[in-house]
């Protein structure tokens, strides 16, 4: 099946729509932070210095300074990926954010796909990457924990398993910031062969500044940060990040991931309430529902007259119309939209 | 020789000096554009939309959108022109900025040079890519106009000259709204073969930023599109390039673009009256000159110890450490630093 692997939950905003498309937590940084972000808007006329940021990465994760590379959002980080790190038979481990596949077919290179299925909860079997799996050839591996869009969020053994010599994995931690005490990251003191990218604009409200960043083995950082243009990442994000990563943010960060995931529960309990599971408990703050026991056709339409945008399924590889991921917000809201899926599946039963 | 492709005005730098090496006109953008970034602040929530800056882009150079592609900066076009627009054989012509080149090795690509001369006074000669000429073969051209470092404006009908048939013409304009009325600029209504790269960032204190743009050919503008990352120019960046191109500020760049002309004069005088003297006669917001009237060696760390940061030449190919660039500032800036090379030059010779 052909996708459109650019397509992203911002183009299924419309003006007026209550916005559960896209996976940013605030409309705008917190006060504290866009001051920090105003201020840095002073001194524009020099040129960026990720220097600041680096450092910052660095305190914040444990690790040395040669293991990390700011980049302009996580979308920097494919493309770097893409174009810098070698390896035959790139996989890509789907349903997953599409720009990673995107980004490799861009650079000119062939991208296998490896499909977790829903009978098994989009469960990772670390077997189909062992030395007589399925992608046993595979060195290059892309995965995402926890995945956009499904939620699931895999062990880090099993990532860690999918090692091997000459097999660069990459870890999309786009969203691990939302999931409380970060328990499965991957950035650790082993950081041989692996490469994890972390955004900072979903917790943050910072999606229109580009800011994120990747941590891992520092000869692949090394390869990334060669390959990367001068200045890419702006003076601003560069403040930003800084301060992302202080004590006190983290500690922010990780109160505001408790919070979603009590919010996460009330959306889950209010869809269930109206026929619609997800299949996979997610650890994410968005979640991944099947709509068809509402229909076979998809239920965006209807939901966007009642008021409500939502991300669709169909571009993502091995889901389909019928599936929706909708974005964890306030209690009233997921009440809200899960009344107007009630609406839908009444309106369904009486046609 | 080799030389660091990747060494910058911004290197030569440091606390408590006069800044004469970094070619930006302004510490930070004048209050109406900070304005207008600052306001962008409060939807940063929300994923850049590029739209407003190819419109107001292609309103006003009076091209199609589809010729039309913002930019983080200068710096990411030449990374998309490196990756995304073929052509054998790639000649960069220097001395020039060096990006373009150290983007087309990153690229992994073989890149050859053609040195013009300071006898010619760094005249570009069309037909050095003539069918008879040295570069008969180069299918991708870059060349600044006009040029940094030497200042050169180069005629547009030579650089028009340059263009064949299977040959992409990049011209690095990024100093080109520093030229009062931009008499030479390639951006216009026939636009084959030719991309044209501008940035915002030196004449309104934006280098923080990344805010630039390319004009062109729309089939080669597509082709540098369907490799740039998602969300590549921030939404400050975006709110910053439409209001860069307004009617208002396109005539205060004119203004701009006058004064800096009558203070490169003074810069050129004061320098001529010690004895330094440029080779060209520079259009651009930057002088390059030899210093070699006052001995062999750099002057650069007599010139630090003096209080002033200039560009070192020796990063340029076909420059060498007695050349210096030095942007123009105020009157009495230039002045002063003069008089210090007059002291050097007072030194050496009681030497």
């Amino acid at each position: 099946m052909s996708v459109d692997l650019h397509y992203h939950g911002d183009r299924d905003l419309a003006p007026g729509l209550v916005d559960l498309a896209v996976n940013v937590r605030l409309p705008a940084p917190p006060p504290w932070l866009a001051d920090v972000i105003a201020d840095s808007l002073r001194d524009l006329g020099r040129y960026p210095d990720p220097t600041p940021a680096v450092l910052a990465v660095a305190a914040r994760h444990g690790v040395g300074p040669e293991s990390v590379l700011p980049t302009a959002g996580g979308a920097e980080a494919f493309t770097l990926v893409a174009r810098a790190v070698p390896g035959q038979r790139p996989v890509v481990v789907h349903p997953q954010f599409t720009e990673p596949e995107a980004a490799l077919l861009a650079a000119g290179r062939e991208v296998g796909r490896h499909l977790l299925r829903r009978d098994d909860g989009f469960r990772l079997d670390p077997g189909a990457f062992s030395r007589t799996g399925q992608h046993a050839d595979a060195e290059l591996v892309v995965v995402g924990n926890p995945t956009n869009p499904t939620g699931v969020l895999h062990r880090a053994a099993d990532l860690r398993a999918m090692r091997r010599p000459g097999r660069v994995l990459i870890v999309d931690e786009a969203f691990m910031d939302a999931v409380p005490g970060e328990p499965e990251s991957l950035i650790g003191p082993d950081l041989e062969g692996l490469l994890v990218i972390r955004s900072l604009t979903k917790t943050w409200g910072l999606a229109g500044l580009r800011a994120g960043y990747v941590v891992g083995d520092p000869a692949l950082v090394a390869s990334l940060r060669a390959v990367q243009p001068p200045w890419s990442v702006s003076s601003p994000a560069v403040a930003a990040t800084v301060a992302c990563l202080s004590d006190r943010a983290v500690a922010e960060a990780e109160a505001a991931a408790l919070t979603v995931a009590a919010h996460r529960e009330v959306l889950v309990r209010e869809l269930a309430a109206v026929g619609v599971t997800s299949i996979a408990p997610s650890r994410a703050p968005f979640v991944l529902v099947d709509t068809s026991p509402l229909g076979t056709a998809s239920v965006r339409g209807d939901l966007a007259r009642l008021g409500f945008a939502v991300r669709r399924g169909e571009t993502f590889p091995g889901l389909g119309p019928t599936w929706i991921r909708l974005a964890v917000r306030d209690p009233d809201t997921s009440r809200a939209v899960a009344a107007a899926l009630d609406t839908l599946r009444r309106l369904r039963r009486v046609a």
